[in-house]
């Protein structure tokens, strides 16, 4: 089947003698697995309308590029209907597709890898590029430090000390000449031809003509990252921000910044006014209070000197469905709740019915009208994870073993928010954090380099190696900043289980040094010291730019 | 007429006395000269069909607004074409409009300042706060340090480096009770009445329903800057990046970055490579010059060593119909052609035919293919100052004698580059430089807040009271950054003039640290500084955001 492959992928270049295809220990490689095509929508393709076409790519963009960032999608002009019937499943396997063929013996095996997140940087970061060339394709050319984009909203963080440039996390994808970054969405993999088929992606407005081409490679990495639930609540993609890019932060800075200065404009009603200076954050998870926090400090810093007319008016509400930080112990919770309230959050218990133009309209009724809102209640599978026709876990995400391969197929791995472990293997799917990602993708890439190491790193030629000890993850505690130089740090290692948790301005200095050492690059690192510390000094930056 | 005017305004506020009217001296002000009424486009509203109205509107948008932002203009969507109809001169009259009314005797005497460019702000930065209430009218809220604009765009500096809030630069806009800062641009001036009509703007991307108000002056300071020349030629607004403002420099690093990027995409021709990697900047002034040697720079350090797949085919070709720096001395000029051509810059002969989506057409008939293209060729009159019925220096300026005022109406400043000297002064328009409005702004607040001293700070107020000497501009020399830390600096007061020019290292060195000290805030001082220093440890910034 591996031969196969080979051969036809290469029916063009001729004379390739057979022997070629024994993998460089002479051992050939054990048979392939039976055909099998995971494509999106390629059934869509072939069955329905041009509406249902237009809306399935739609959905596509929205998730797997602009994904968390709904509002800042852009919108591909499609030239024409024709267009998009003429991509089907027979045209992802043209060969008139451009792209990068199989790797050839000689070459180096490629590594694949899907996303920029925290799992596909880490596992981007250790590769040995000494066994491999990496192809990394993602919508976008860096990794977002999430943890402290809620600071860069209100100028604590400038917005690119939170961004690091994969290039530069795994320098080989810009100087070595077989590995590539591409900024390109995936629509859909073949595994039994070892292909994947991408579109490019342009910029938020910046006119770009996207088109299509296909990667073979040897191993594949899916760590294309989870999309925000809306839990389909009307008017929750329409009006509400989300908080998981660089570009959601700077579109929150400047509604927060345009709403303070025309709140002074003449002319406004006093209603409208406190309209206006309203921010209204809904889900109380670690984002959601460190965003309450962080503009509490900003309104009670910044807006008090410098926004002297709106100081009365501005106000921070977090709505939470049940209780906030769930997942952290008691006293932290209840820590948290007595310091944001004191910081002039005000907490409310409530579920979100409807979302219009200028007000929240909760299960109850209630009309909470408001000038900003962040909604930030979680994630769930992404449109792109959803259309894989493979086995998922519990939640709907790509179901992995043990040894993170997706086990029905060969040379797949999923890791991340986009992963989760099958029933089958008796675990529980992690949670959807930074941490789980980053210690999964340093697992699979110590894994991938040792199946490397062992000839193995060639499509169809893994089999038979050891993996190793499987991935355990063990949780080294939860932190969250809540503001005014305090956090919580929970160290305990479940939510049921005993151990050191602690709050105030300790942790607040522990959340800090420790998100600081875990900042990719030295440059960044220097960055954020360097932004806290004018902060401090100046106050925070209140340019509005754009 | 001082009187009735306040009369008039106040109609509704009965029972004030008259002597209330006399200024603070007891000395009753003069009369007030004759009726003017300078509206933009009042006629527009009365004459003309809705299609002409919606474009004259569209024009200011385009111009006092976006203006040197064409590319990000928002476009407004008004509810309706009779939402448009309704507006007329009465309407601009009707004291329905909210606003700020008359300043009322017992209140401090009002300025209101159009724009914040380098004259408004530096205007704004020494007004005597004790004596004057500031109202600052501008659709941003920052002025941009613009000689380092150009860093900007590859990633030397950051943006908000470059960017200082104006109610930082003015403190009192911000803190002081009758002090505002409104995010709005100005449609008219009624002299005679001494009001403003301005409209609220909103933010890229963001819904924000437009609305009017009116502000009452006591001094009005115009500094609303020029747009830049696109000659008519067919194609520049629509293809072409200025190089004006803080997200003008964003939107060029994302096409570069962007291109950069889609350049290594498989499927991608040689010639369309070529193309997508070819920077072509028009106009040979010192910002098509710093841009071009910042680009240089950018190619020859950071491209190469992360960019590997596109470092043989990025090029940048800077094209002018004349000389490149023609201000400049002979030999300067020289020493910058030798240096931009050393560094990789084409230079380039030719004048601007017409410009299409993907090259430029010359006038001797050449297509020149590119991928990024920067118009850089001078500034010229905007909408909003042709728009001004009121008696114009050569080349379309306000024009004002050798105060500043605007002789036609009292109270009325006009500087900076949307000012001229009239033809009767005797006096040359001076360029369009930072060093002219710069100078300009220190000049004029001198004289308004001497003027405020000797109590003639009310409307009508301010006759008889010694203005002191007229201005007059030294030029202390100009300079221009050429890439690879070398930069030019002519320190003649004039073109035909005898004095120093210097060119190269310690030429850079003055250029980086005069820049450096007249950066405004301690706070951008520093960030540029740590800037430098970090792009010269660390390399460039290459994170594509948004």
């Amino acid at each position: 089947m591996a031969l196969s492959r080979l051969a036809r992928t290469h029916s063009k270049q001729s004379g390739k003698a057979i022997s070629n295809y024994l993998n460089e220990t002479g051992i050939l490689c054990e048979a392939a697995p039976a055909r099998k095509y995971y494509f999106y929508s390629v059934s869509n393709f072939a069955d329905s309308g041009n509406l249902k076409h237009l809306s399935g790519l739609g959905k596509i963009d929205l998730l797997v590029f602009g994904s968390r960032g709904i509002r800042v999608t852009p919108k591909y002009q499609y030239p024409s209907a024709e267009r998009i019937l003429e991509v089907s499943d027979s045209e992802y396997g043209n060969p008139r597709l451009p792209g990068l063929e199989a790797t050839r013996p000689g070459e180096k095996p490629r590594v694949v890898v899907l996303g920029t997140g925290w799992a596909a940087c880490r596992f981007l970061k250790g590769l040995d590029t000494k066994i491999y060339d990496a192809v990394c394709i993602s919508p976008r050319n860096h990794m977002v430090f999430t943890p402290l984009l809620a600071s860069t909203c209100v100028g604590t963080l400038e917005f690119r000390s939170v961004a690091e440039p994969v290039s530069q996390i795994q320098t080989a994808l810009a100087t070595s000449p077989n590995s590539y970054f591409y900024l390109a969405s995936c629509l859909g993999i073949d595994t039994d031809k070892h292909e994947v088929y991408c579109e490019t992606v342009g910029s938020v407005g910046l006119a770009h003509q996207p088109y299509r081409f296909k990667v073979a490679y040897d191993k594949l990495v899916i760590a294309t990252g989870a999309d925000p639930l809306t839990f389909n609540i009307k008017g929750v993609k329409e009006h509400a921000f989300f908080l998981r890019e660089v570009n959601h932060a700077q579109e929150i800075r400047r509604k927060l910044l345009l709403n303070l200065m025309i709140s002074e404009n003449p002319g406004i009603s006093d209603e409208e006014k406190k309209r206006l200076l309203h921010c209204v954050v809904i889900g109380g998870g670690p984002t959601g209070v460190e965003f309450s926090g962080e503009l509490s400090d900003f309104i009670m810093k910044d807006v008090r000197e410098r926004y002297s007319h709106a100081k009365d008016d501005i106000r921070v509400t977090l709505i939470e469905a049940n209780e906030i930080l769930s997942s952290f112990d008691v006293g932290l919770r209840q820590y948290a709740i007595k310091h944001l309230t004191k910081s002039g959050v005000r907490l409310m218990r409530g579920v979100v019915k409807e979302v219009h133009d200028k007000k929240i309209v909760l299960s109850d009724g209630t009309d909470v009208p408001y000038g900003l809102l962040v909604w930030s209640t979680g994630v769930g599978p992404s449109e792109f994870v959803k259309s894989l026709n493979i086995p998922k876990s519990t939640g709907g995400r790509i179901g992995v073993n043990e040894w993170l391969q997706v086990p029905s197929v060969e040379d797949v791995y999923a890791l991340g928010d986009c992963a989760g472990f099958l029933e089958e293997t008796g675990k529980q799917v992690l949670p959807a954090l930074a941490q789980v990602a980053e210690r999964e993708g340093k697992y699979l890439v110590g894994m991938i380099n040792r199946i490397g190491q062992q000839n193995g790193g060639r499509a169809f030629c893994s089999k038979g190696i050891t993996l190793g000890e499987p991935f355990v993850y063990r949780h080294l505690g939860s932190m969250a900043s809540v503001g005014r130089y305090k956090a919580l740090v929970d160290l305990r290692q479940s939510k049921d289980a005993k151990g050191v948790s602690h709050a105030g301005f300790v942790s607040w200095m522990i959340w800090r040094s420790a998100y600081l050492t875990r900042v990719i690059s030295w440059r960044n690192r220097f960055y954020v010291a360097v932004n806290w510390a004018t902060t401090f000094v100046f106050g925070r930056d209140n340019s509005r730019i754009g």
